[in-house]
């Protein structure tokens, strides 16, 4: 791994980063959004990405230009940047995908390196194999062994200034993706794409994307900057950064649109069932529905085209800022609501909550609890962690969501889903999060999680509870030596 | 009440419709946004919102300009139309804000209504009392009487072609706001704002207004066209129109860009605290924070009041693209993970689901489970009490997450949150939802509550259960004679 990466500021795994780009002479803000520019029909030109919607980065397939007959000799002459008339940095991708999709292509890595470094690539990629999901596990493992050598051959191809994508894949078999993210970062490449996860997105298998992207990361050093290769919906960039993914790249935009389809950061709808654009975009502010579906075919697909690239960095806008305030995960929280598939792409998330903890601030915006998963957060995680760390005073202690009481050597307060924490520990982040009226089970469990974790670290200390009316699910797994007492019935 | 409102479509309480105002000559569409109009102060001219923001109706107040030195003469010979060059329906307030602000207004029902008249307003209101949340009932009463008094005063004003509000009071006291819709029904008047709201708004009580909302459409008929009188951010547009409000008004968009907030479906933001914009609207794809920071105070209102419109204009759209295509509850599921505050509103709407019920469409687009609230939802109400009408065949019944079984007379589906159901239903809404991997305790709890019920209607015959691992607290609510088969256990 090289040094071209530097993150700013972490929320969860998600960060707000600087990628340096050295053969652009660019430094490129992440998260960031590649579009995808097919040389042959650009329907939003590479000029009005970069003027209208403030794109630093695109990607552009070099096998495509590679194998054309009318655009490889241009390409050749004028180079990437002119040919697209570009000033950004420029990704080329290597006929991977046309790999995966007709069984074989005819360039090898060097070749097709050379040609990127030739034409003014400012990141190559090597003909990886993006080996799909459920394979066996030896298809797994021998198509990762070939994606490892060709890594290794990329490392050795003169490249110049042009960084190098060095592909992670693996499949659905995590502890390969772990491995393999190890391995990429030992390869000298320089950025890191999670790659073949698009049958999963497809697919809706959100869960099974979160488990592969973790894994990945797992694997990698948490300064390298990950790609989600393919990643292209807005409705999965929230939970996708909050991973720790920095660069997607969206073709779906152009291709939705050309099938009427349109995106939302909740859904995707098909023009012809629109009455009203759910969208405050340049385009859906100055259309109707009625009048899009009336224009010619290029017509529509531009303006589609453009809603769907309004959408995607809009989104991207809006991550950047919740990272920057700290409150990435009450984004994904509400993102996860736009479809079952995402809430387990969401659960799937918190799975990792103790991995994610590493890189999540100590204290950000107020901690909001918006759901019964809120109580499976890093914040969670690292307070019970926390509770380890401290030492009640005397020999009996009230934990109580109420009122102190002078019967008791000491007195902490007690707030779901944290658990107790000495009263000093009540303004600082997260003890001072907004709660609704009434928690759900989770979070008076993972409350109960906190004190049995507590009372277990100090054998010789009496713990008296005094709860808001926990349910039992919450009650049974407390130590049978903490008194009760319900404040709700005392009242 | 008279016949100036059509429902085109519900979903949920929410509804698509039609105001006719007559004077006006034009229909509004509901849901619909009213800005406030402040008649010395025109950030964003009538004429640009109709314009650029497609206003079809706006709001001012009448006791201002009845008050004012220089405007008072010209409003009278021009009319409201012309001084403010606006072609849509004018609806105007009376000086009850003021009343409520100052402790008191130097005009009667009788003189403003006339006044209203006069310069053309097309939708007029009485001076009614805005009593705040949590006064003594005493108070509460007696101001109610008042509003009452003004009521009758209002029918017996002549007034022509111009509908006149009917404010629906009440405090915080349910069964008064009931009575209150139910009586301003009778008083022969129009449109009937559900006031003195925005001080539960301005203290983020989203669940007391919730119950609020809940008891004037108790007393109000259904085809009641409602306005949530002072409530203009967009974070509870959705939860409000599900609860069957149709009409809003926003002083906030302006008010709030005064002061440099900016308004998102989720929150409010400082433009300060802003690195990037969270929004995709004209504004917000053409500036950035910073270049917004460094206008003069009068051009960042402008824009501030910009985007703050675009997003409320957007949100509306939003939602009335959801009843159109029946999934508004979802849409208020996402929103309610904006602030825990949130989240204690959708419950309290939960709450009242089975008079949400009432309206709700019997086929809908696919139900979306995403939370623990979903199992609440008004389609859970709907199929429990639908099982009172369905009878099982034969004496031993299966009911099973699984397979059938050819040792059952017959097998039943069962589907958390709804709970069983025969075969044949399984094609038709909502049985056919899209659901997370796994259920939280709620969704359980209640399929366990349908299985009660089915049971207890048919004490002649024999029920098993084969369920997927419930949990103790949805197993510990079906009756003992259910025999229970856990399949994940038999696996
Ligand atoms: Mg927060
Ligand atoms: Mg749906
Ligand atoms: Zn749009
Ligand atoms: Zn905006």
């Amino acid at each position: 791994m090289t040094d071209v990466f530097e993150v700013d500021r972490y929320d969860a795994a998600g960060r707000l980063g600087e990628l340096e780009v050295p053969r652009a002479g660019v430094t490129v803000e992440t998260p960031a959004l590649l579009p995808v520019i097919n040389p042959h029909l650009q329907t939003i030109t590479p000029a009005q990405l970069e003027s209208e919607f403030g794109a630093e980065i695109l990607i552009t397939n070099s096998y495509v230009l590679y194998g054309s007959e009318d655009l490889r000799e241009p390409v050749e002459q004028q180079g990437l940047h002119d040919l697209l008339d570009f000033s950004g940095a420029v990704v080329t991708d290597s006929g991977s995908f046309q790999l995966a999709e007709y069984g074989q292509i005819d360039v090898t890595t060097e070749e097709i390196l050379d040609f990127q470094h030739r034409i003014g690539s400012d990141i190559g990629t090597p003909v990886d194999i993006p080996t799909p999901p459920d394979v066996s596990r030896e298809q797994a493992e021998g198509e990762l062994a070939t994606t490892q050598e060709r890594l290794a051959t990329a490392a050795e191809v003169e490249t110049g200034d042009m960084l190098v994508n060095a592909p992670v894949q693996g499949s659905t078999y995590t502890d390969l993706r772990e491995a393999a993210g190890a391995h990429a970062a030992q390869s000298g490449l320089d950025v890191f794409p999670v790659g073949a996860v698009v049958p999963m997105m497809n697919e809706y298998r959100y869960a099974d994307l979160a488990d592969v992207v973790a894994a990945a990361k797992r694997g990698l050093p948490e300064s390298a900057p990950v790609h989600l290769f393919g990643a292209g919906h807005p409705m999965m960039f929230a939970l996708a950064v909050a991973l720790g993914c920095d660069l997607f790249d969206s073709a779906a935009y152009a291709i939705y649109a050309r099938d009427d389809r349109y995106m939302t950061v909740r859904t995707t709808e098909h023009l012809e069932d629109l009455d009203y654009f759910p969208c405050s975009c340049p385009v859906c502010t100055s259309h109707t529905p009625a009048e899009v579906r009336s224009l010619d075919a290029d017509e529509r697909e531009r303006l589609l085209s453009e809603h769907n690239l309004h959408v995607s960095y809009g989104e991207l806008r809006t991550i950047k800022q919740a990272i920057r305030r700290g409150d990435l995960l009450e984004l994904v929280e509400a993102r996860a609501r736009g479809h079952p598939a995402m809430l387990d792409g969401y659960r799937a998330l918190l799975d990792h909550a103790a991995q994610l903890e590493r890189t999540d601030p100590v204290s950000k915006d107020t901690f909001f609890h918006l759901s019964g998963e809120s109580a499976r957060r890093p914040e969670v995680v690292r307070h019970h962690q926390r509770l380890d760390r401290l030492d009640p005073r005397g020999d009996s202690v009230l934990l109580t969501e109420g009122n102190g009481h002078d019967d008791f050597d000491e007195c902490w307060n007690l707030l779901p889903p944290f658990g107790p924490f000495p009263r000093e520990l009540a303004d600082g982040y997260p003890l001072t999060a907004e709660t609704p009226e009434r928690f759900e089970a989770p979070a008076y469990e993972a409350a109960a999680a906190g004190v049995a974790r507590l009372v277990s670290a100090h054998p010789d200390t009496e713990f008296t509870l005094a709860h808001d009316d926990w349910p039992a699910s919450a009650l049974d797994a407390l130590p049978e030596r903490v008194d009760l007492w319900n404040l709700r019935g005392a009242e």
